[in-house]
């Protein structure tokens, strides 16, 4: 008896449900090679005879069709082997979602997955596959292309079914290209790259004599109870509910974001309770660029009970039976659950996030990494909190032996946060270098001091105060990092900059904010010290980040400060972190005015005593700085979309020249006495 | 008799239709305070009692509302003062056009633009102000804003007209956050920001008698006869059509690119020939980062004919009677008439569309620099094309005594080059410097090699041939750039990539590809070619760019090529320009496909015996290196958008982990082969 058989020996002996996701789980161990307990799998189920489903939550490369088609038969296999009645993959599984501008530009991929799709459908047989493709239509009227889904079943297509709300907001761009389907429900598969009209047809698909509403994400967000007001003028959930399906199905590309768990989970129960029907949503899982898929595919019961749940940030196949109430509850992040009645109030309490926070980003860095062909990375240990927590990151996504922290001191870094660099990085088990920048730093400054002489003979407006110093240095830094780049195989730098900092413009371009991926840019500061300590007290090596990195207020140590004479400390130079991230937050998440914030309270106000001018020269600093900050969000790099909003060019979209915005506004009264000034 | 009575008695004496348009200039060359001239246009345009339309062609900062509306009030006022029907302004003049996601973030700025038009309405008289302006909307369902326009007279808001068909590609994100217009025409005053259910309203205008048809931009552009396949379902200029108007009207916002002239003059011509109505249609001029706004509104008569056109790039006032044929057609960009009927094809012949891209991009050089508050450019000067070309570029748009060219030889810089580039600084009348980067390559070579000694002893990855010298001679430039942008007041550094080399990632990260501004990021290097040598003839002052500088073949001078012993020649490294611009012509105009592209010959291969070997090896290395350009293209600084379809990233959206597309494709038979091995 070897090992497998041991394996599956002790599994049989657990209670039923146990036993069908212990023998699962083995079996993706084994990559779906594992042909004794898929035997035993299907024994089990064969108990329940019609309403199984397998949820396969899947981590496509973007555009990678043959990869993708990969995992895709694999599952369909699989879920043929184990007799269920249906497989359900993410929706544009065959492409990956977001397909963006790809789609128009090179519509070779386009036919390309109609081509895959028509072969899959072949190896199909009694298990119906829902897999999730890109359509092309010959029409004279509207886009070229459906957001679509086949359900593939006895070695054809046997329907088809389009995408009719297309989300076009923060990071979604579904309305570019794709025309929504003027019908909700099923279509003939001799519709397929054909659909103008839409011709009468059951809207529900009959898969062993059950009943099953398909939608494609967005279709299920728009319940007008749930959400008040509603952005689409019809509900296609509501559609095919009237039909009386026996369960609706959701193949969904949703990536996370905070408080999007919450949401989700509220909206989905609460459909399924309205209509009294199981509702089964498969999500994507990895990160395609700036968007972290948490995948957490999951189903709902007539009653709004969640029945079951996959796991969330990792490939998973999930079998369910939402008729009969078979299904088990992975655990989601950690802290998730218990919010999911919070109110929406800025707080400093980030404990319930930073789990979600911390996978998001991991899984964004692995994914990016992996997706484009890189492995390892390189980065600049300052001693301070941004390199710091980004180091730690980096190391858990790529593993410790794949990075290098590179100390690069200049005469400004005290010894401690040489100390601190180095310590981090024996914690972490990464590589560690030491490369001082003096000599770059002189000679570059040597360089430019003779080329501002040149210049001041011909340009009367040099800056008494100037950043040239501080930039100087930031730079010589990521010309190292870059240099490393290019002279190892597969190695990128790593850009440090956090989201606070990137509001007020607080990063040096081609220095800091320079890097082949930003892990930490959208994550603010106060926040980044809760997910330090977090860190340190949750991963398996406890503490790796030093107490004294955490301790010290932040500062770029690129300057002394005339006050002090002392490294300038962010704080002093811009404003308290905290004041600044509430105004963060009200902006992404309230879209208030300057007035508004200046008229109500903010949490730093409650515990400190300011006085209105400084309230004011707070405000106006920020609505300063953050105008001319959008230069450096346009060149930001690659980086992954954590909070509810983000800077992330791919999300937030302001032209550079509107910079001259009056974000105060102003009186009926002062604008009729302007114009009459006019006039 | 003072200089200005002067000028108008001697204007006074031209034929009546001159006359006008000479007092018009006159006007605006003194910023519509001229009041003699005034009275004395008003007097002759009294003989058309009715029909005189001002079209306001004006320049507006992005969310700059005091600014527009100042521009707006001021012509308002004069076209009150010449007794006009009425004058018309582009889509959104208050904000400006594109708002994008500023729309969502900063309600504020909306709530801001209808506090102005209310007051902008009051002090209106006789004359309709036809103004566009966002508005939000109470509504519980779809999107909170429409594209609106509002007809002023007598003191108050009159009507609303609200856009239909919202253009959501390429450049244009309309669909993000505007509600499409359930309704074509005009709706009562009373639905200002209240628009829920259409009322039952006369469609058109009726102003001193006559009436007219009112449409925002996109709106025009669905005719069904014209455009096979149409974008759109319905089309708003048949529906107002069908009231029978005496004029149609479209407020535009629409950015030049290659052929788009040609397209729009073709259709407007159209349209208004086929509706048998006079079309009138203002467009926005100036640039809002990449989008540069040509302006050139224009009057077709009932028959189709060019009546009158505004000038291109510039602001103006024009004054036209479409019923009873007044107008005056400024000449448009030169060249662009000659080719209005030229099919689609590539061809090396660049001359018909050389003056629309230099004033295309000098436009958008001077209004980002105007626009966010810089004045003044430095540039790396190597001697080469691209540098020289972005040279002349920025000297025109900024003024020679603000720019500064700066020589930064390296050891591998010969003294040809070095000498090109101070003769092409002095031809042109910019300062000049040279900082030779020596020292500084040395510097930081010999930190790197220390470092890598340290880095190789864990990582057994180091390349044996690397770019990493290459890489730090255009950092160590780009170091000595920023520098000066730091330390002197309003100053940017200039990028010099052109778009063939980004296409195939041949640009340094942090190098050359970096800076406050990327002039030339939008043209290819056979029309590089082209524009230096139509520089050198057309500019006032001939031959600035040195010949020897445009007959030297193109490389970056930052490596030796060992089969030669001389400076790497970039098309040796890459392929033949004729043969790469072609590639790129066809990807982005006709959306081909590596298999077409292989099939079909090129130009290059009409004039050269070409393998189809080397034809592969070429296609096989465009593909690859255009897939792993993305991230470079992900942070490309802003630039202007000059071609039919650019890699601008706020144009072409593809995600970086999408580099493992096969563009190749395979046919049926080879992935049913690779399914069956899959089972």
């Amino acid at each position: 008896m070897n090992k497998t058989d041991k394996k599956i020996e002790d599994i049989l002996q657990l209670p039923e449900s146990e036993c069908i996701y212990a023998l699962n789980e083995l079996i993706e161990e084994y990559n779906f090679d594992c042909p004794e307990a898929i035997k035993e799998l299907k024994e089990i189920l064969k108990t329940y005879n019609y309403g199984n489903i397998g949820l396969a939550q899947i981590n496509p490369i973007l555009g990678n069709i043959q990869y993708n088609a990969q995992k895709i038969v694999k599952r369909i296999k699989y879920a043929e082997n184990l007799g269920l009645d249906m497989v359900v993959f993410p929706e544009l599984t065959l492409t990956g979602y977001p397909i963006d501008d790809i789609i128009d530009r090179h519509p070779v991929v386009v036919e390309e997955n109609i081509k895959w799709i028509k072969e899959i459908a072949k190896i199909t047989g009694k298990t119906r596959a829902l897999v999730g493709f890109i359509e092309k239509v010959k029409s004279n009227t509207g886009r070229r292309y459906y957001n679509a889904a086949a359900v593939l079943g006895e070695g054809k297509i046997e329907s088809i079914v389009r995408k009719t709300l297309l989300p076009n907001y923060s990071e979604f761009y579904d309305a570019r290209y794709f025309e929504p389907s003027p019908i909700v429900g099923a279509q003939p598969p001799e519709t397929l790259c054909n659909f103008q009209k839409p011709v009468d047809y059951p809207k529900l698909n009959i898969i062993n004599g059950k009943k099953y509403g398909i939608t494609i994400c967005e279709d299920c967000w728009n319940n007008n109870e749930f959400f008040i007001p509603n952005l689409y003028h019809s509900d296609p959930v509501k559609t095919l509910a009237d039909e009386f399906p026996d369960v609706i199905i959701n193949c969904s590309a949703s990536p996370t974001r905070t408080k999007k768990e919450q949401l989700k989970h509220n909206m989905l129960s609460y459909i399924s309770r309205m209509h009294k029907t199981p509702f089964v949503y498969v999500n994507q899982v990895g990160a395609i660029d700036n968007n972290s898929f948490d995948g957490s595919s999951r189903v709902y019961n007539a009653r709004g009970e969640l029945l079951a749940r996959a796991k969330s940030f990792e490939e998973q196949f999930l079998i369910v039976n939402p008729i009969k109430g078979l299904g088990k509850i992975y655990p989601l992040a950690n802290g998730l659950e218990k919010t999911l009645q919070e109110p929406k109030i800025f707080t400093l309490d980030y404990e319930p996030d930073l789990e979600r926070t911390y996978k998001t980003i991991i899984q964004g860095i692995r994914d990016y990494f992996a997706k484009t062909g890189f492995k390892r990375a390189v980065l600049g240990l300052s001693g301070g909190l941004d390199s710091s927590v980004s180091a730690v990151l980096v190391a858990d996504a790529l593993s410790p032996q794949n990075v290098f922290g590179v100390s690069m001191p200049s005469k400004i870094t005290s010894n401690e946060s040489k100390n601190d660099a180095q310590t981090l990085a024996a914690n972490l088990g990464i590589h560690f270098a030491v490369a001082p920048i003096k000599a770059m730093y002189e000679t570059v400054n040597n360089s430019l001091q003779e080329l501002f002489t040149t210049i001041e003979t011909k340009w009367d407006v040099r800056y008494k105060h100037s950043f040239t110093p501080d930039n100087i240095q930031a730079r010589s830094r990521a010309m190292l990092l870059w240099g490393i780049s290019n002279e190892f195989g597969q190695c990128l730098p790593i850009a440090t900059s956090d989201k606070s900092e990137l509001y007020m413009g607080y990063a040096t371009v081609n220095g800091d904010m320079s890097g082949g991926f930003a892990p930490i840019a959208d994550v603010t500061k106060t926040k980044l010290f809760a997910l330090a300590r977090w860190l340190n007290k949750n991963r398996e090596t406890k503490n790796v980040i030093p107490e004294s990195i955490i301790l010290k207020r932040p500062g770029a140590e690129l300057a002394i400060d005339p006050k002090t004479g002392k490294p300038l400390i962010a704080e002093d130079a811009l404003m308290p972190y905290e004041f600044m991230d509430e105004v963060i937050w009200r902006i992404e998440n309230k879209h208030e005015s300057y007035k508004e914030m200046f008229e109500t309270e903010f949490l730093y106000e409650r515990e400190h005593n300011i006085s209105l001018e400084q309230k004011t020269e707070w405000l106006d600093k920020f609505y300063r700085r953050m105008s001319t900050a959008l230069y450096k969000w346009s060149i930001l790099p690659p980086s992954v979309i954590v909070d509810a909003r983000s800077i992330n060019k791919n999300d937030y979209r302001q032209p550079i020249t509107s910079s001259k915005i009056n974000y105060k506004g102003q009186t009926t009264d002062e604008i009729e006495k302007i114009i009459t000034e006019w006039m």
